[in-house]
């Protein structure tokens, strides 16, 4: 089982992940050593390496040989759990590890995490990477989308591997060095948290459809392969077009009405609306989703709030809008509604990214984001092109729905989604992003916003001071005094 | 200027507020020893105690002459800027503190501060109790409300004074001893998030009933007044029906219109929604109210994009819709709109309380705190004796929404807030407070949301597995490989 020659890198952690993008690695040419803590994962992985066609891949029982079998500088990607398993992995690793070697940590790990460890590893004079991966198992085995980020120098000693083993566009690899310490795991971070509202604001639309519309699963798998062939083309449409298309092995119809309506989430989705409350950024339409979540997760409250509420003719409602709907124009609204929700969703990862880019001095190429999303990663679309165009056409746009093309794409869109979305609120159908996304992009376009009488408000109860529209300087104002005057006067 | 009996209480951080909480503690016949760093300040509020009614007050110029100035066990209450300076402050009074003497911190500081000083003072043999004060300038003068939480020994040696200081209502003062640890400053904390959802929403109604219903100021100080004086009476509106009678001094018509919409804010909200994320809470209302204060202060991009983007017949439409408002109706829907998101805002607050109560084992009583808030702070109101009831008809009720006199109150109200936040959207006016709110009462009444789409498709990306509706257990399935097959077995 030992190496004759030395491994051009490494990989600690031997979970389906692990296995899959060590596999991706050795098949692309670059021999590989492996290595988990329970031996069993270990000829696992040496195992496939043979079946899936005697890959260069080479596995260690022990951390020294696996180090050991590393060629210098040495490279080694570790996909544990997040938290206390990365730092007891360093620690085991890093005991023979020699200086200008380098850990790449592969799993969604919080960006201060790696910061710390970037700092703990520099002092050992070894060089650290957070690397976030997309796409799932699949996306390990096939070509993932890599967001790499720490030492630069790191990257550049693993670049022609990354470079093979990520996913592959007309634009090219699906990964790109991000930018310095806990970047790439921060921009992962915002990538999932896209996720959860590519994901809510297309469980909307299933909903309206289904509900108000009264579409089965036969013509919902229809109408998501449609919407795959058009702007909307991404992994996400194309999976919920399948996801109907799967029947129920144990009675008829299909899989998706059996399934509980509870939603699990992990760490990342919560992270972004902190970091975006933190970083004064409004994420509403990431919030809404991952509000979602927690919501679905109270299913005997909301079985028992159902009883309680669902009075006073909304399911009449729903009948009634029903009965004046026309079909074809309802599924084309939303449609527009779901494409146009979506921008703002994007608009509020990107804006997000841009602030902590700012904070910390990353100087984030958000076109260069754009483009490595294309592939691989769960978000990946056709739409993530228009967005590389777009912060290429201007790298400091204030905000995507601004863009020339996007914002005459929200303007075309945006009678279709009020549509959509008034006739869920008067159906009693909740549609929170699209909501959401909505709301942020009648608060964004407007000039004069009702907050100057928040600042009374404030001045009045707290002496916050208030500025002026028409001159300079800081004002405050009696106003309970002045109000009691006036009212006297109009005796 | 020095005492000559021992004050029964001390305050430090002689701003406006410290100055104030101390004239109203004297005022109650409590002798108090004040001291400040800057002794101008100190000069300041001995004048004041003598101008306004010889209150028993005695200013110090150094802390040792402060502390030794207050009858044992001493309880010390400090008002100065949250953080470092809380810190300062501690350790350059305790320095001369005696076993048993306690230090209550009145700022709005983060509830883990407070937990952290809790186990510093511990360790010197010193009690603390951090204490949230809402009211403002005016409610420290003349009644706060007061959530202290900490030592309850500590609580106890000032319990006389905090019920004559606080507000008074008709059930009590606007007082009680609300938990362990930092409970006082979560509780406050709370407060405030709700009190930015409260503005929020009285910001939406300001907006439509002026852009949609084309309402002057003096027609609004109006309604607000009107409103004032049924279910909605309360604090915050009261002061809006003020803000629209005073006339601006430096040109025509009314102040509120000169006013730059930019709000600013302070920590509390922040935290506040961070916290909701962080225990698995959906708080959208108070959120959007975050998001809305944040996207105000973009008054620049706003502007650029409102050029871009208020394109495609939005004004006509709101054009459109004043055309067919009836006037009368429309003020009568915004004020059962304005109600019920109140509802569903206060819900998500006090949920949140729940949520982390059951964390910490604080044991909040809810029906206590909403109590204590019907006097003396800002969210003040009518409204919050039926929540105080809601809670003592069920102390475990899971929502307030559920509650069998305010489920009636929504039900009642839902059409008339369908309409306006419908009505809204068409117009292009966003209402994001309203919209959250809506679309968490609808998330929540539902038996079954699309939540189920939502855990297939992680399963087909993510195998993180789902439950089903019909048995028990957890299930993985094929997804990609049975749509394939069963599209195949179509054609």
């Amino acid at each position: 089982m030992e190496a004759a020659t030395l491994s051009r890198i490494g990989l600690a952690g031997l979970a389906v992940m692990g296995q899959n993008l060590a596999l991706n690695i050795a098949e692309k040419g670059f021999p590989i050593s492996v290595y988990n803590r329970t031996t069993s994962k270990v000829d696992e992985t040496v195992d496939r390496a043979k079946h899936e066609g005697h890959l260069p891949l080479t596995g260690h029982y022990n951390p020294r040989d696996f180090i050991l079998s590393i060629e210098r500088p040495r490279s080694v990607i570790i996909l544990v759990k997040a938290g206390a398993p990365v730092d007891h992995t360093i620690a085991t690793l890093s005991e023979h590890m020699d200086q200008g070697d380098c850990i790449i940590d592969g799993g969604n790990e919080w960006y201060e995490n790696t910061e710390r460890r970037i700092q703990q590893a520099n002092q050992k004079g070894l060089l650290y990477l957070g690397m976030g991966v997309s796409g799932g198992e699949e996306g390990a085995r096939n070509g993932p989308s890599l967001m790499p980020g720490g030492s630069y120098e790191a990257y550049k000693n693993i670049e022609d591997i990354v470079k093979k083993v990520a996913a592959q566009v007309e634009d090219g690899p699906c990964v790109t060095y991000i930018g310095e310490g806990g970047s790439g795991n921060f921009v992962k971070m915002v990538h999932n948290g896209i996720e959860y509202g590519d994901m809510q604001l297309i469980s909307e639309a299933y909903d309206v459809l289904k509900t108000v519309g009264g579409l089965s699963n036969s013509e919902l798998a229809e109408i998501f392969d449609e919407w795959n062939r058009g702007e909307l083309e991404s992994f996400l449409i194309e999976i919920t077009a399948d996801i109907f298309k799967v029947k129920d092995e144990y009675g008829d119809g299909e899989l998706v009405d059996k399934i509980l309506d509870k939603t699990g989430m992990k760490g990342t989705g919560k992270w972004t609306v902190q970091q975006a409350a933190e970083l004064s950024v409004a994420a509403p339409t990431i919030a809404a989703s991952l509000d979602c979540r927690y919501l679905s997760g109270l299913k005997e409250e909301r079985e028992a709030a159902a009883g309680v509420l669902k009075e006073a003719g909304l399911k009449e409602d729903v009948g009634a809008a029903r009965v004046g709907v026309d079909k074809k124009r309802l599924i084309d609204d939303v449609r527009q509604a779901l494409y146009a929700s979506k921008i703002c969703s994007y608009a509020q990862g990107m804006n997000l990214l841009r602030a902590k880019s700012n904070e910390k001095g990353w100087n984030l190429n958000f076109g260069e984001l754009a483009r490595i999303w294309k592939g691989g990663c769960i978000i990946r679309a056709v739409f993530l092109d228009r967005i590389k165009k777009a912060y290429q056409r201007n790298p400091n746009l204030a905000s995507l729905v601004v863009d020339p093309e996007f914002a005459r794409e929200m303007v075309q869109r945006q009678a279709a989604w009020r549509r959509v979305v008034g006739l869920a609120i008067s159906a009693g159908i909740s549609t929170p992003g699209m909501c959401a996304s909505l709301a942020y992009f009648d608060t964004y376009r407007r000039a004069r916003l009702p907050a100057n009488l928040v600042q009374a408000q404030r001045d009045l109860f707290g002496a916050h001071t208030y500025e002026r529209i028409d001159r300079p300087g800081s004002f405050h104002t009696e106003w309970t005094k002045l109000a009691r005057k006036s009212a006297a006067a109009l005796r």
